[in-house]
Formats: structure tokens, C-alpha cells, sequence
């Protein structure tokens, strides 16, 4: 069977929705998604001196589930071993959120499949679902990147816009 | 560059004697790692009525370090990439006490090179350490088994019994 590392962040979760939110009540402005991803240097003038955020308690235990993950990710068990795969180690706080998050959303995967790590060069795997350039390019097999706001500028891999998108891709 | 992954717990840390000892003062007996050892089943009939200590708030933060680890592990790093590989997502209360742990007594690793998890054949290493011969079976690399009281009637692998003995095999 074929093993799956799937990201958690901005892949299985709506996190950079969730950043978005908070900034836009923290500073008053109004970005969305797409706003943010047509003017990500902008964007992060915003964002960068809020960075906090990302360390306080309960920001990853509230995060919305990225639309039809749920249903896809049950569909893909059949064919592949799924292991979720999260570069949280740089958040303390947030393990036990993201285990407490992943047993609401996804009870199907189970902790036996999950890490939680800083790289993840060293993880074995056929696939790697992920919105960061820097976890596809050391990663033995083959990648693809979920579209994000902040990965508007990279080229060179398969980029993806949804769970449907993937469910054609991989199954 | 070789890769080594080494497990946290009675490998890093003094895990059984942390339990033993609050087994000692739970049940007012006086079990020691060798007693523990040779009678493993008569200890796990005190023990394991009291398993629910290892997901206290605190259980992991406290552990001893084992003997020579930090400046063998230090000495690992001039000639290996040194990944902490821990299966500790069965105790999510675990997870940010062990990254405070790791800080305090092993802070030349950094988080980058932490992994908690539940199954461990996934990681990519040339060798693994571990007291669990579940998380040796199924692993690419050469494995060695570092002895603790539960895992005295293991056999089929290189047994270490310090940190000074897997010095001499590995430096």
C-alpha cells in the first residue's frame, strides 16, 4: 500500500483563513483569502507584528476544517496508508490542540498516524500534500502543493486548489 | 551523512524509574529497576492498575535524564543527523512537556529535529534506538534495543545497556 503524508496546516485546515480573521479584528482592516494572496508582501505587513498569535492557547483547536478534507481523506484510507504530518514542534502549545482538533474532525486516522515534527525530510512516503515549498523539495517522493496565499511565487511543483482536485488526482 | 533516530523515553530519560518510583510511594512497596526486571509481571500487577499516572499533567516534565545521554547524543551529532523520534502521541498531555524537557536538558538539538508520533517505520534513519522491539520490527535501519525491565525477554537484537556502550558501537 502507498503511504500519504498529509500537512495539517492550510491543507487539512483553513489555518491561513483563521490568521486572516484575527488580523482583520485585531487591526480593523477587511482581507479575505484572495485579497491576501494578490498582495501577500502587503498582507504581511499586517500579519508579521501580529506572529503571536500563532502561540497563543486555543488558536489550533478552532480552526475550521478546509472544505470536503473530511470526505476525501476517509475515501484515500482505502487506497493509501494516510499518515498526517504537522511541522508544529515550533508551537508547544499547539500539539495537544492539533491531537484534540484531528480527534474531532478525522477519529478515522487515529494518533497511531500521527507526527508532529519540525522537518519532515525524513519521513518515508510514495505522496506529500503540503502549502510549504520547503517540505517538498527535500522529500523523496513526489509532491504536491496546496495552494495557499503565502505560495503564490513558487513554481516547479503540482499545485493543487482543493480536496476534490486531489480525490481525482489520487484515486 | 548518517541518520540516527533515538527514542525519549527509558532511553533518554529515566522513564521506568520515574514510574517505579511512584508506584513506590503509591502502593508502599520498594521495587528498584532490577527488581522491576526480574519479576516484570509481578511488577506490572502493581503498575498497571495505576498506568493512568502516565497521562498526569506533569508525568514527563520530571523525568531523569539517563546516565551519559547528553554528552554521548552531543558527541552523536559531530559524525550523525540525530532525530528524537518518540511515540508519544497516545498521551497528548505529554507532548509540550516533553519539547520543555528536550529544551532544558538537550537544547544543542532543537526542535527542528523532534518527531512525536505513534508508529515509527515510516521515519527514514540508518539506525534507531529504542526499548520497544514494536518500533524495531517493521524499521529500515539497523535497530538496538536499549534494556529496561519490560523488555528483558526480547531477543533477535543488538541489546545496549548504556549510553557509553552505544558510544563505542556508533563513535
Amino acid at each position: 500500500m502507498q503511504r500519504i503524508a498529509i500537512d495539517m496546516d492550510d491543507v487539512m485546515a483553513e489555518t491561513a483563513l483563521h490568521v486572516i480573521n484575527k488580523i482583520n479584528k485585531l487591526t480593523g482592516s477587511n482581507w479575505t483569502k484572495e485579497s491576501a494572496a494578490k498582495s501577500h508582501p502587503e498582507f504581511n505587513t499586517h500579519y508579521l507584528p501580529h506572529r503571536e498569535i500563532l502561540f497563543q492557547k486555543g488558536f489550533f483547536r478552532n480552526i475550521p476544517v478546509m472544505t470536503d478534507a473530511q470526505e476525501v481523506i476517509k475515501n484515500l484510507q482505502s487506497k493509501y496508508e494516510v499518515f498526517v504530518v504537522s511541522a508544529a514542534n515550533e508551537f508547544p502549545l499547539s500539539l495537544t490542540e492539533k491531537l484534540g482538533w484531528l480527534e474531532e474532525h478525522f477519529p478515522f486516522i487515529g494518533w497511531q498516524y500521527t507526527v508532529f515534527c519540525g522537518h519532515k525530510y525524513m519521513i518515508k512516503a510514495d505522496y506529500i500534500i503540503d502549502d510549504h515549498p520547503k517540505n517538498l523539495i527535500k522529500f523523496e517522493g513526489k509532491g504536491l502543493l496546496f495552494d495557499a496565499p503565502h505560495n503564490q511565487e513558487v513554481f516547479g511543483y503540482q499545485r493543487v486548489h482543493s480536496w476534490k482536485e486531489i480525490e481525482k488526482i489520487l484515486m
